[in-house]
């Protein structure tokens, strides 16, 4: 099939899909859509990209490849075939430890004694089982409006409704939550990425996050901690586990930022019950490599994750102040300030879906991030920073603007 | 909490759930079971293990644990950083190109022109996908009986029910399956594991094949083949994917025999449609390492499969002669006769689950399999060869004799 064709029908399955949106298939809502950000990859496979605004990869430059080298051979030395055999459910427990003892005060976030770690294949797998565990049909799954896309994929695909409380500068508007809780509304467990929100970069003030904790003990509710870019951001606030009186948190943890994200190691922190329900359901799929554990529990002990997440939060801040630079100059106005983290968004006069092929044909990549908004979506794009060197930043936004004003 | 207390806790959990079986939990069959194998596994942790008759590892001797460390430092000099980005939804085309390339012929498995393979994170995995799409709530799947409780797991999970189908020496037994839909069943699918069955170690004749083929065809029925000891048998028959002119046979392969389960790399080839759903609700997971796709990409360009195949077949052979002496020797009449793969099954007179224990006191881990029969269970044990050493496996059955006999 040519390109050209192969364009077409990925541009007019994708408005299919908006126009179908959820169609329900049986009792699951078996919605089989693109995530808007594998539709770009897909449709960019083997054309030359100089901006690449799309990934959610972190920046080359810092993925300590050398050091995985060194331990990936002296997890061979050390464990041998031991190293190649099944995983358990849960994970290793070598893992398991390392992350308590080496990981979670780093990026401060705090273990109860009533509550577990337990290993997932990256926070998407983990987000995957929680789905699988909590949703069911009919549920209300509260999320930021715009949320991230491929992390409430999974949520809408068992069964759950999304309802949107909006985000600004501060993070989520509570206020507007507590009162949509007051008129009756329940559900089944708030989803949100409060520490540099993809997509808008922002990040939940302290106050909002007490008054979000007092919300959720207040209407007895779940909330979902996704939090991918603690570890790589500067100073970042208290977790909301760590200011969780009540275990009512629920942690998604991610190695993939600040280590690599092509290793699939995440770990979720819940209480006993729900974590022998993850470790049941990942007997349905096994898919975190031993190996791969061994590897980075040993990337644990040998202590490199102070140095890396310094690196890590200045190389990123230095990135996003030349982003923020570009932003003023081509878009005042017109988009979200990032505080940290890979993402921001741009709001655009037209349907940045019919965009994506001619920023193509300048060889950059954008994720058009409409369908990013449960309610009242918005033209928008998004801007991601992880991939792209910081070189490039500044005339990307440069030809980005071009591209959108024709 | 003491071990004793942990023992006793699973064992009442055990009890607890073969009382409840399957509560149905809003729409989901939300099961929550700890898998035989898994449960054996959990409180035999950190006690000495002399004869291990319960893992579905392949033998420490044969995985290629030398091979994978030269590979993985070549990965890193050829890939550097792209080895540690994100995996795409349906894999690695590197991998894709790789298995059809070096792959497929060798273990007679054709790829139609309206076929494709997609990556998964183990067979597994794929399982859980395919259950994902194809499992609708109140479907009737059919299985071998006994089957594989792992496999069969998600199917449950996702709202089927299992049919079971009896198994003899020649496999499934197809006329009685053919009585069955003639009388009106609607199955969704079948799932069958035809060559070196686990938990029977039987394998299904070309007859029963054909027979099975035609009347897929006759009744519209998809066949799900999972296939993972075919490479580490010896002549095995001719895969059902390679019988099939409609394409109704779903084969689902696994790596994990052959080269090492803890790289968690699987294989499903389907028609393009489906082919597209499974990659679709990868989006879910991305559980499939970017670096462990390449490795094992690499793995298959160095043509080292042949040899692998040649050398696993006949120690697996080895092995099951020894084990096939034993169960003559001990369990006379009482077993069922493996032609290939890891398994077989030993029929005893006391419910196996409450000798678990009482083994891992002698050093001895089996599988309870009473389970695996969705229909008419019989107290039985699955007997795994993979992981045990042929010089323990005499022994080790004459020890399950005494456990039993007492």
């Amino acid at each position: 099939m040519s390109l050209d064709i192969f364009i077409i029908l990925c541009y007019m399955s994708s408005i299919l899909n908006n126009v179908l949106k959820t169609y329900s298939w049986g009792y699951l809502m078996k919605i089989f859509e693109w995530s808007p950000i594998e539709y770009v990859s897909m449709i960019s496979r083997d054309r030359e990209v100089e901006y690449n605004f799309a990934s959610g990869s972190p920046d080359p430059s810092l993925i300590p490849v050398k050091e995985f080298e060194k331990i990936f051979q002296e997890v061979i030395e050390e464990y041998g075939y031991r190293a190649f055999l099944y995983p358990g459910a849960g994970g290793s427990s070598e893992l398991v430890r390392n992350i308590d003892k080496y990981y979670l005060d780093k990026i401060g976030v705090s273990l109860r004694s009533d509550e577990e770690i337990v290993i997932v294949s990256g926070a998407q797998h983990g987000i995957k089982i929680l789905s699988q565990i909590l949703v069911e049909k009919g549920d209300i799954v509260i999320v930021e409006n715009p949320t991230f896309w491929e992390g409430v994929y999974p949520i809408r695909f068992h069964g759950a409704s999304l309802r949107g409380v909006s985000i600004d500068e501060e993070g989520l508007d509570t206020y507007y939550l507590e009162k949509i809780l007051r008129e009756g509304l329940k559900p089944r467990f708030i989803y949100l990425n409060p520490t540099c929100h993809n997509p808008t970069g922002y990040v939940m003030s302290i106050d909002r996050r007490r008054h979000l904790l007092e919300i959720a003990e207040r209407y007895d509710l779940f909330v979902v901690e996704d939090d991918p870019y603690r570890p790589v951001s500067k100073d970042p606030p208290p977790s909301l586990k760590s200011m969780d009186r009540s275990g009512r948190v629920i942690y998604i943890g991610s190695m993939s930022k600040i280590f690599a994200p092509g290793l699939r190691i995440g770990f979720v922190i819940t209480n006993k019950d729900l974590a022998e329900k993850i470790k049941i359901l990942e007997q349905h799929d096994f898919s975190t490599s031993t190996f791969l554990q061994l590897a980075m529990s040993k990337a644990l002990e040998k202590n490199i994750t102070e140095a890396l997440m310094k690196r890590c939060s200045e190389h990123y801040d230095m990135k996003r102040k030349i982003l923020l630079e570009a932003l003023e100059r081509y878009f005042p106005g017109r988009y979200t300030r990032p505080v940290c983290g890979f993402f921001n968004l741009i709001y655009v006069d037209k349907d940045p879906e019919r965009y994506v092929e001619k920023a193509i044909e300048r060889r950059l990549l954008y994720v058009p991030a409409t369908r990013f908004f449960v309610e009242n979506p918005v033209y928008s794009i998004r801007i991601g920073i992880g991939l792209i060197s910081s070189e490039k930043i500044f005339d990307g936004i440069k030809v980005l603007r071009e591209i959108f004003e024709e």
